[in-house]
């Protein structure tokens, strides 16, 4: 088994490869080459924590496993962040372990890679103003890496606590972006591509203030009950997201749906769009990336990190 | 995290650590201080595996995690064995991973000591005589358990391919006990105490063979389909089981519940004998342990396994 530790992903890991390794898994899921199993969540009645695995398999890159771990809301006292998990990877011929990878900075990487996919393939032609509704720890990656993905001018961003958008200030300018702090309103009528990352359990975004076109990647709503956007808006936009089942259940779709406003039939695959499939924006005005984050993604960015630790003769070899 | 082998596992286990772990967690599942998570079990499409996943929480002992791993039927030609597994245990106060443990060893005392646990709960008062319905892998750690939970005088045994019982009467022998191959209406009649242990698909012991008091742990049946029991045999029977919600679905009683001769809620759980809840045996005539097989259990042994790593110095420790 060979073992890649946490603190050593951020001197292995590159948003490139992160993408590369997202947008090859998607289009392995739309050809349905690749398959997630269901996902196993529980609250654990011990420390307020929630546990669970995601696991999945991609016959293409041959790639088996699963990530365990969870949310566990008391770690400050550890000295801990409170998402915690590993990744395990299988050698598919034999069902032997061949990996343990550290999960955090992963699950960052994956899923603000997955954003920046469909920035790839969904951003209105000439798009230049970023919008970023949320400024938590997740949304500094989520600016780099849709960064990397188009050529923005500036990036202008929201977030209920003002205080905290010196994060995403100082990441624009990390990155060479002028920032500028808006309401809500603003940002909807002047951002061609919107990043959601809160952790909303109502809308933020309304029907109203988005004045196209625009691709919105809705990055928050990863449970039942969260939401971030009208689903006014939703329901007039073009919707695309990693794994519809998710999308319909705890995704951001999960409302329209429940509201009868969409039908899951509308709803196509991010992955679809990456092979030709689908053709994406397609003349629309809105777009929309119900990104719900799948075990497929976790297990991609593992299996390139250990590659990444192969080639570097850093990765820990281990008798198990 | 602690990282202990495979190889290593035959050195640090003991029967007794294995039939203790099990005894305590079968205890815990029946006070609800212990749950098992949903079963993930997929078929990958690729070299005809079945993969999947086993968790769970004991809150007494604060042992969480999964047995990741499944069934690889070609393995021969890797020089490896069908069954690979591996565990994987969480600190359950933050959620980070805390060790690996291989599991195919494990597996098969934990299997083991769930029957010698049923053994030692609900044989008949004085039983001498053992018989062993099957003869495969599984069967001799069966029979090394199980003879040291009782004292047993004599093993009979049968097997569907006869020139197989030779493991069993060499296990026999090296316990000491004297061995002979009967057929299955001899081996009903004069064994007091049962274990089957085959994957058969169909009913091997009638319930015309057995002439009580008899225990019988049906350690074979675990997936559905599976059967080795006379459905009437079932239904005359005091029927134990380690987890209801398997031994309805998945477990020996399947046949029972659907052909409408047990009602689920008759079956008892081996636990809450353990615990003195239920009174277990009672003056029935045959007991039954339908042994389904769970994760908390994998858990168990990987936890006493890695504290007798630790005790002796043996546990690799990894960076992750």
């Amino acid at each position: 088994m060979l073992v890649v530790a946490e603190n050593q992903i951020a001197g292995l890991m590159t948003p490139e490869a992160a993408f590369d390794a997202i947008e090859a898994v998607f289009a392995a899921m739309a050809r349905r080459k690749a398959q997630n199993f269901p996902v196993v969540r529980e609250a654990l009645g011990h420390e307020d924590a929630l546990y669970g695995f995601k696991g999945g398999f991609d016959a293409d890159a041959l790639t088996l496993g699963l990530k365990a771990g969870g949310y566990w809301p008391n770690n400050q006292k550890h000295g801990l962040i409170n998402h915690q998990s590993t990744v395990f990877l299988f050698d598919a011929d034999t069902g032997r372990v061949s990996a343990a990878v550290g999960g955090n900075l992963l699950t960052a990487l994956r899923t603000a890679a997955a954003s920046a996919v469909s920035i790839k393939y969904l951003a209105p032609k000439g798009a230049k103003v970023l919008g970023m509704i949320g400024a938590g720890h997740q949304s500094a990656f989520q600016l780099r890496a849709a960064a990397r993905a188009h050529a923005f001018e500036r990036v202008i961003g929201w977030n209920p606590h003002p205080e905290m958008l010196t994060r995403l200030a100082d990441t624009a300018s990390e990155l060479g972006l002028p920032f500028e702090a808006v309401d809500l309103p603003t940002l909807g009528a002047q951002a061609d591509v919107i990043i959601s990352i809160t952790s909303s359990f109502g809308p933020l975004l309304m029907d109203g203030h988005v004045a196209g076109p625009t691709h919105i990647a809705a990055m928050g709503t990863d449970t039942k009950g969260k939401q971030e956007l009208d689903p006014a808006l939703v329901a007039r936009a073009r919707v695309f997201t990693d794994e519809i089942a998710q999308s319909v259940s705890i995704g951001e779709c999960q409302h329209a749906i429940a509201q009868g406003l969409i039908a899951e039939e509308t709803i196509g695959e991010l992955g679809a769009v990456v092979t030709g499939d689908n053709p994406g924006r397609a003349g629309a005005e809105v777009t929309i990336f119900d990104g719900t984050g799948v075990g497929l993604q976790d297990l991609a960015v593992a299996a390139a990190v250990v590659e990444l630790a192969k080639q570097k003769g850093v990765a820990q070899k281990v008798d198990i």
